[in-house]
């Protein structure tokens, strides 16, 4: 990552990149199947589930159809 | 934008930049006060309050916590 980001920015990445994982896990899918449905890139989704990628809120909304819950429910995390 | 999205993610991304501009206004502050608040330029608040920005989860963030509530709660709008 280009940018310089605090301890609790990239806290924050790897809890959204976690909870990711999780609901992508709980969907049976794999990252392939998640990038497919999403129509991203599955080294990308491997990176935002690293918590490396300060991900945009259209990919956010992308993922979060593919994973048939909204954006507010998918960053329904601490931060 | 560099970067071309559909008529929805575009309507998308104004409803945020309308949903940020409500919560600053019902907190009585100005582009320049939120701008201040979260280290962020103001002609950049301008741009994302126009829909005019894919923003960042990390910028989300900066701006959900100058106006006091949560990304989730900021982000809870129709997708």
């Amino acid at each position: 990552m280009g940018t310089v980001y605090s301890k609790s920015e990239k806290a924050y990445l790897e809890r959204i990149g976690n909870r990711i994982r999780e609901l992508r896990t709980e969907g049976d899918l794999s990252q392939e199947k998640l990038a497919f449905a999403c129509d991203l890139d599955r080294t990308y989704i491997g990176s935002v589930e690293r918590g490396e990628r300060n991900i945009s809120v259209i990919n956010l909304r992308k993922i979060a159809k593919a994973l048939k819950i909204k954006v507010s429910v998918l960053l329904n995390i601490e931060e």
